[in-house]
């Protein structure tokens, strides 16, 4: 059966960077199905798939197409049940909602804008073109004064992950004593920083930077064999 | 059998206001558990069954003490599981400690600088030395000096509570299409400012708003029975 995962990448095809394509490379390892990996520059996401969607990642599962990190999950959870459950129960599901909402409020504006010259400086030259007109609308500002506050980022970045650093004192995992969805969907945020930008926010010990690692460790060393920028 | 739950009041027993008690009165009542509530002042919490523990809530359940809001709520899903579940499966009991950690890192200082006038303002006399001394120790700063911040706090604080609104656009309470324990741990933190200082912090409509709404109408309005400040 043909599953592609098409993915997000720059000029080089072999360091995809999108944080919702990465939480779905850990959930089909997580569930142990194999698949080919296609990284995708921005501008032919269009093309791909008889333009299906506008936005990566997208999951060709033999006959079906799905997009949306947490559909893909979802789908992945019902369509294979039998193989490790990505949510832990009906509570677990519902609750990684929230654990995407704090990812998508808090943490990726604040990786955005660490990140944001890093990832245009990846792009080939049609992507740049794109990536700073659609951003610097988003922002209001161009990439060169968003980026001015990068330090200032980084510097507060510890301080706005503590509802993980108060989960990570009673457990190895959000998840519990092993790896959920809810672990991946942070963790794709964190590696997207990680493969563009490679700013160092989460220390080299403590609970955050020990969590990450075991998660860089996971399905043999899927995140990590993509080398930090 | 004997099932109390000591919770905590300031000069109005009638007024009980702990976030942390909150939650297990919701949690009982979920569960569909009789109990008696003991609400008792700050000062008088290690008079209780014998220095059992310095802080509320505490249950006693028959023979069992048990301290600690969501180790209560742990106790009560693994006594008594032929009743409503609070968690939802083990995910579920996994992530609502990262809720917990949203509350408390996030949530809990917003109502603390919003509400610690109004508190202090409810308790007793005996309480009200307690907490100044205590509260100013915390915070470094004189309670006066702290409240100067109020409306500035008021103004920034549902943009804290981001995570939640996201959650709420894909299902009616964070636990999905039914409340769960960790909609009660946020349930506790906001009806702890709406019953000791009645600051509008979720606005008249939307999501928030309309949420809170629906979780002070549970249980025969259980939290709604105690009026606004």
């Amino acid at each position: 059966m043909t599953r592609i995962l098409y993915s997000l990448c720059g000029a080089d095809a072999h360091r995809p960077f999108s944080p919702h394509a990465w939480k779905v490379v850990m959930a089909l390892k997580h569930k142990g199905l194999e698949y080919t990996e296609q990284p995708t520059p921005f501008t032919q996401i269009p093309n791909l798939e008889n333009g299906f969607s506008k936005t990566v990642p997208i999951l060709r599962d033999g006959n079906e197409l799905i997009r949306d990190s947490f559909d893909i999950a979802v789908y992945l959870d019902e369509r294979y049940p039998d193989r490790p459950t990505l949510f832990g129960g009906e509570g677990g599901k519902a609750l990684s909602r929230f654990v995407e909402g704090f990812s998508q409020t808090v943490v990726h504006g604040a990786i955005a804008r660490i990140a944001i010259k890093s990832v245009h400086d990846t792009l080939g030259p049609a992507d740049q073109a794109y990536f700073r007109s659609s951003r610097e609308a988003i922002f209001g500002r161009s990439l060169e004064e968003v980026a001015a506050d990068r330090q200032r980022e980084i510097d507060t970045f510890a301080e706005k992950l503590k509802p993980v650093t108060h989960t990570l004192k009673f457990q190895p995992f959000l998840g519990g004593e092993a790896p959920l969805f809810a672990d991946y969907i942070l963790f794709g945020a964190l590696q997207w920083l990680r493969v563009t930008d490679g700013a160092d926010v989460l220390g080299k010990d403590g609970l955050l930077a020990s969590w990450f690692e075991r998660l860089l460790d996971l399905h043999d060393s899927a995140g990590r064999v993509v080398t930090a920028a």
